[in-house]
């Protein structure tokens, strides 16, 4: 039966050693802090886990490592997409034996791409397996931007393929477009880009956040304050919080940042990404000890450790 | 003389009535807005200043209304920037003699552009004009990504061309490179992009923010807090004003939201943008209302008005 | 009332003597050339007549000699396209007053346009001239890749918008898809890209041709043949002067190229094109000399000069 | 010892049955038929060889199929490019255990790719493989435009990397350019683009062509005439051939298109094309039948059948 996504969906990094080598000791760490961080669910060989930048064998040992470690204590989405269907499919068909909850799926990087093939795309996917497909709209990564008509035709012709990650801004703007645009369809909305935007997505009627953010708990609580009652208590926090989100969701550098935090939180043993990346220079460090340290001290964050 | 810029430059909106024509009486209200703010200089016919959509005559009514109405009570910088060298020096030559103190240009967006033709761009300008060159480092409006070497190439070969509208993120960190690229040249960097990183950009060694953020007040309190100590200060007031600078800057939607709220303050008479422009929705509105109010409720910017 | 186009438009390249001036007495020459050739109309300003490097003034004096000195002879289409509604009505209108007898306009490049806001545009464009309009589809000038069922639904929605300037690769299966998509609405469709894919636009239900091609008429003698019976001798022709559209077709040197054949054959003074360009190199023209030689002799092309 | 490559190396497409599977025994139909046209050696797993449209195992086979096959005859290129460092490394290393002579590696597509991260992955490539690398310069498919002084100076720097594929037009123009900048550095450059520039490649210094044209005969003739001696029958020959090399190289439809030759020249059992993918429409087809007997009857390609 396909999974009804909503709530928080922490995005995994991938942890890596001093030289590279996939480390999944940190990633049962990180699945760790993030379960206990109160997420509904973790998104696995996503952008940010670097998957462009794993070998098939290490995809295949992320993905199992993060089904068998989280042991069902919440569903596991994973990233499927590919320049092609056949990967694509291949890709998904690996993940539903690995006992991933969904895949999540961009349309496939292909010059000239056009609507038509896109919804193809989401078909054949459908077809072929049983589980449910997170629309990843992300342009700069696919290539394609979707317009709120094409989504919802998208999840008018394909059951399975309802909920979306939402990364084209103005993602509120977009999510209150798609929602209208789908009527009556029960579309679920996801924003992503860091967190950034995370109360204006919900305000605008978005089901949750599926991001890397090195802190899920401030998520997890921004959206628990949102359903728990009108929405002020959820701005505070949220208002209060994003300072962080904006500074690590800045792009080249963004994951080298939050892998950097999960190191300081003690999860990862290292923060190397992996090549082509940027490194951390010493400001970028510097920027954040002192961000982290105003979090924690005003903000009184409970996550920051002194 | 060339003018040396630093610290805070306002980008102005271009304020139109409610049936799309050039308002020059809101623009007069901008302007002295934007100077009884602090700022150290105002920018016309930026990007966000919606050049693209001005009419020939309306530009230099633009450019002339702001150089009068400003009256040398601070400099005044003049985009020129166009897709050939023959315009961009035309529009070049008209700012100097409106009295523009600087002109800012973008690299000639065209296809199959390379780093040869940018440094003749600037050398080409900095041969006809006799006027500070702000280098605009924007590459999804040139098309063109400039790496840290070629702007410090540009630096060194073109003396009057050392001021740089950093928007190419991460801004810190490529503040950072460049700085130590142009070694000992005297190269300023601006940070653009709302303000966003400010904070981080000072931090990286920026001489200030050139952008057109709606209450230009918080960029000034940031920056003279920063130059007058220790960064703490500046940091705190930074990180409690940007969730408003991060919603202000949103892709598409961002200048229809900084126009929203500079009517709010009293100064346009209307919040238009022209064609082809996303349109402020109900949501946004909203979210905008509550943030606001939480800017001033919690944060207590003493320029929100109850 | 609108014109109906058809045929042969030729896309005149704007010359400049050798200090870069617009030169007018070779513009002159060359509408002569072209309307000696046996084209069915002429246009003025396009991308390739280098109309983003012309300042203003020099825009309306090339279409004034343009109207002026093909004296009613055949139409004249103007380039108004601009980044802004504004600019492109003003542009559209002084067009109209000058004589032009239509305007071709790109969708206006800015970001996160959509299919909305171009359609937007042409009704916009259409309730303020009295020309016809001829859509260009050209995605890497406008930035937006235009499907065929959107453009078949501005020419429902805009009659006077029917006539399409097709510059999206592969042109003829687009060509095909945007009559099908078209159904009865009567689209008319113009292949350009320097006439690389006449024969098989042609093929597909092209109206014609509008391009820049230095030789309208070999061009002419296509289209007239291809009008005047089976295909076959029309494809020969193509087939035999193919190699050389092709050659002048070249990226960032194409214009280049052309105007030095335009040169050779005594109609422009000049060979200079504007900055920034590409310069022709020794190789490129000693290649252009050996083709040229090659349609001459063993083509037996009658316009190529000893 | 690295290869020197030199002359023609065609790129091969992969064939697939109607129901879209790997179709090996068509694959070594058509390296028979390559190597028995005269090519110099045989591209796998690059672009056109639909490389991102296949499975792991898929990539496996096929490259074990043409290496086992050629046997020996001629040396086979495999294209191991990746989004990622890890990955490209992998896949060269397999390349490298499978028998391939050289790897064929676009920079890495990666948002705020720089010049020194470019050169870094060739040089990690360099130390990890003992194969002749190729650098295909596509920007396109990279998303990273290469300036000749970086093609120049990863030549300088890794010398196991002094093979370009230049795909980035005008490519005669960067031919030379190259040339230039490398000075006394040995550099070899192949031109691809369907072969629609080989002439003029080859008179601006380039070492052959490597491109998948369903008809390697004519691009092996014009290179042998070339180095026969003057240019004059190379060149009679190339524009006779170019007009079917620029029919079969449209954006999006051309290996659809050549997989059709192919399959009309009886090496491929279908002429499937993998998804996303446009299919050929029935205009396409004629038109690619008149073009084929013209080249038979009035060019009297002896490869055409009747």
């Amino acid at each position: 039966m396909a999974l009804t996504l909503t709530g928080v969906y922490s995005v995994l990094p991938t942890p890596f050693d001093a030289a590279g080598r996939l480390d999944t000791a940190s990633l049962r760490r990180v699945v760790d802090l993030f379960i206990g961080a109160g997420v509904d669910g973790l998104t696995a060989l996503g952008v940010t886990s670097e998957v462009a930048r794993l070998t098939e064998g290490e995809r295949r040992e992320v993905l199992d490592t993060v089904v068998a470690h989280s042991g069902g204590r919440v569903p596991v989405v994973a990233g499927t997409s590919a320049d092609g269907l056949a990967p694509c499919l291949e890709y998904s068909r690996q993940a539903q034996a690995a006992g991933a909850s969904a895949v999540m799926v961009s349309p496939p990087r292909s010059p000239k791409l056009n609507s038509e093939s896109v919804v193809r795309h989401y078909e054949a996917l459908a077809r072929e397996i049983d589980l449910e497909i997170v629309v990843q709209d992300y342009p700069p990564v696919s290539g394609f931007a979707m317009e709120p008509v094409l989504l919802a035709r998208i999840a008018r012709q394909v059951p399975r393929a309802r909920t979306i990650k939402l990364e084209d801004p103005p993602t509120p703007l977009k999510t209150a477009r798609i929602l209208e645009a789908a009527a009556g369809i029960p579309v679920r909305i996801f924003g992503g880009l860091g967190g950034v935007f995370l109360l204006e997505e919900l305000l605008a009627g978005a089901a949750g956040a599926m991001t890397g953010f090195a802190y899920p708990e401030m998520l997890v609580a921004i959206v628990s304050a949102f359903r728990a009652g009108p929405p002020d208590r959820a701005a505070d926090l949220f208002y209060r919080y994003v300072p962080l989100m904006r500074f690590e969701f800045q792009e080249a550098i963004g994951l080298a940042i939050r892998k950097e935090i999960l190191r300081q939180r003690g999860v990862l043993e290292h923060a190397t990404v992996r090549e082509p990346a940027a490194v951390l220079d010493a400001g970028t460090r510097e920027a954040l000890a002192r961000l982290l340290g105003w979090m924690r001290d005003v903000q009184a964050a409970p996550w920051i450790p002194a």
